[in-house]
């Protein structure tokens, strides 16, 4: 069989068994996910044994030189709690509220005519991830939860891994009424490519990992792409900063978490902190391991402090960089609208932070950066689906149709229209217009939240 | 100027004039809107003979059979109170509630740290449509309502009009605070191709028009695309259809405006129903004018009655096709799952309709039948933003993610999270955690709709 016969089964089975769960309660879904955890419970030491296979593999890798150290840690499921965090999310998801079904707007539209539009899953999803097995899991507890089939393809590190908890879930709703090929795996680039074709079958594809990974994947399918891409943010110090506040946040931004994609990469200085609040900035940074890229004043400012360890000149590119590191790039502005602007025209549109006490500085930065986020006196790190409330994330979206910003649940949900006529002669057009005996509309608001049926 | 060059310059001025009406208060698109109107009205003389230029060429084509006569009525902005109607909606688009602004999640993280998910404006708009020139007023109004600058393109049999159009809502945009590049007009395919490159100043491309048009645009451009695509809309008769219900919704259905987009273009018949309902419901269609194109037991049914005027047998291709005229493909089904699984594998997944009395049919089609509108009783024909009550519409979208149905403003406008500390020293993610010391998320839900800054 080609891939691409192949790839079209696994989609065509994917979107069967969306449809047939379509008639299936959500309360069965969430049954599903406590087998999911009950079967990953009972087939546990196969799949650390398993894991253990692909660790030996990245091993060799990372002792030719050919993979991170830090990849190979990502691949190991055994670690700490781990594991018993990967099975505590599944019954975390399982307990949120349930993002389909919900009504979102309701009108009686004539007497006998109720329209209402209610919260539905988007069909079948295609899940490209890297590295991290548990991902796996996640993402099929996600897309049960909210009612999607998902077809998943996670990195080839952790293949073994991964295909046993694959298996694991299929054999665990195998014992339900959902299709067992509501998740599918598969394992290789070139199914990949065959699927991003499927647009029939496929609704969307989410791509988890790096911006190339995205920006190849949006440059060859025609279905909608959810970009979880990583961010280029900002912090910016107003003229108006608090000192003590300008070194906190800009500090939390960059150090907490420096591979993450909502630490800081790029700090912007006011003009008239130089002199008093960036060398104090500078220092705290640089206490904490922190290299600057400066530009030329924020340069001329420490060196005239003799602050010169771990400061260097930026270049222009720095302030395109994901440094992912202990790097921060600097620049000064003159202007809160230069700031602005800077970041406009080179952030990735995550989050972004002002520091200010002036409220119509924190004002007009809210409105005017164009990020998924604009944070007032408060660290870019924030920006988290679990920080936000959202109980888990799918991936954070820089794009800017669907969801944007963290993804919750409410992400891979749309609506439908459901309209009902009540009527003892059934509703037609014809009768409505404006010439003699026409109907008007009543367009009367429902006031409810669920569906009547 | 290559076209490339010229399109990077138009989409940098819709993207610069974008960001800047991010500070300019919602109030003040409004008052655009006026203005625009008074201007139309004082350039009306000028517009309208541009018009009858449109209409010369037009003719000429029509005489040389390269156009439909239909094609040339659409472009006739003179007609009955086209123009009148052109003017009211922008007044109409103008007095609808803002979509921007508005809180649809508020949560106070920590004491003194506030998060706010406000809707805001996606950004900047390509808007491609064929023929009809007033769409270029539809579509700049809601623009302009929601805060999106737009590029828009329409059809070359329209060109003299749009230009006059499109000068006019520009020279109204320069009395006032809003930057006058917030909406061009681009003419040519050779831009479009252009603009599709822009994936970095162009936010979300909106087709209105042919099926292969939407799918040309989705395969030559990484911007996600907003499909407004045709429907291929399917009623079903369930074997507990009431006779009389049968009948009107069928008819309406099919005959109220063939070529609209919600008219349906197949009958399914429950085999129930083959030598009761459905020779009725053939001969008030056939009363009507309409073509059957039949399977073999739907046109069993008919010829044992002899009706056979205006009934002829179907093929395969039938039941892909949207007719867009008074033909409708009709066939027989053993069972409601039956009538189900053809809908979702035949139909443009837009609208479609069961006539049922029974309560659990109906539910069951609604939740089965994967479409935008899913109706019960009623005619597809209702599946339009302005019966829905949105009082207007930017289209219709077939797509699963982001709009789904009939799309009104709410479909132009996406949103950003506000975070705001109002602690005395900021906040900051590393005081968070499980640690000792460590303080915890709150979450509590701040009760708002508008953002307080």
């Amino acid at each position: 069989m080609s891939e691409d016969t192949h790839a079209v089964n696994i989609a065509k089975a994917a979107k069967a068994a969306f449809e047939a769960s379509q008639l299936i309660p959500s309360s069965e879904r969430v049954q599903a996910l406590h087998e999911i955890r009950k079967e990953l419970e009972a087939v546990k030491d196969q799949i650390l044994t398993a894991n253990k296979k692909d660790l030996e593999h990245a091993q060799a890798e990372v002792d030719a030189g050919r993979m991170s150290a830090s990849l190979l840690s990502r691949l190991d499921l055994g670690k700490g709690d781990k594991w018993d965090s990967m099975l505590q999310g599944v019954t975390d998801v399982a307990n949120l509220p349930d993002p389909t079904g919900q009504v979102s707007y309701a009108s009686e539209l004539d007497d006998g005519l109720e329209l209402y539009r209610v919260s539905c899953p988007i069909g079948v999803l295609l899940v490209i991830f890297e590295a991290r097995p548990e991902v796996v899991v996640n993402i099929a507890a996600l897309a049960i939860k909210s009612g999607n089939a998902a077809i998943l393809k996670g990195g080839k590190e952790s293949n073994e891994t991964a295909q046993l908890l694959s298996q694991a879930i299929q054999s665990a709703l195998s014992k339900t009424s959902i299709p067992s090929t509501y998740i599918q795996s598969i394992q290789t680039r070139a199914e990949v490519s065959a699927l991003l074709e499927q647009d029939r079958y496929i609704d969307l594809v989410i791509p988890r990992g790096s911006n190339s990974l995205v920006r190849s994947i949006q440059n060859s399918t025609r279905i909608p792409v959810m970009g979880h891409a990583d961010g280029l943010c900002a912090v910016y110090l107003d003229k108006a900063a608090d000192p003590a506040k300008a070194i906190r946040v800009a500090v939390d931004s960059k150090v907490d978490y420096p591979a993450a994609c909502n630490a800081a990469e790029t700090l912007i200085v006011h003009e008239n902190l130089l002199d008093t609040v960036w060398p104090e900035v500078a220092k705290a940074l640089i206490a904490r391991g922190v290299q600057l890229r400066c530009d030329a004043r924020t340069l001329a400012s420490l060196t005239a402090r003799d602050i010169i360890l771990n400061v260097q000149p930026s270049t222009p590119e720095d302030y395109s960089t994901e440094h992912l590191s202990l790097t921060i790039s600097v620049l000064s502005v003159p202007s809160l609208s230069a700031a602005i602007s800077h970041i406009n025209s080179h952030s990735s549109h995550h989050t972004e932070s002002i520091v200010t006490e002036d409220e119509q500085a924190a004002s007009i930065f809210c409105r005017g950066v164009d990020s998924a986020g604009t944070f007032v006196n408060a660290s870019t790190r924030f920006a988290d689906g679990f920080r936000y409330g959202f109980g888990t994330e799918v991936g954070i979206s820089t794009g800017r149709i669907h969801a944007r910003g963290p993804v919750g649940l409410e992400g891979l949900v749309i609506y439908k229209y459901m309209l009902r006529s009540k009527g003892s002669e059934g509703h037609v057009v014809g009768e409505f217009g404006t010439g003699e005996g026409k109907k008007q509309f009543k367009h009367a608001k429902i006031d409810t939240t669920s569906a009547p049926f």
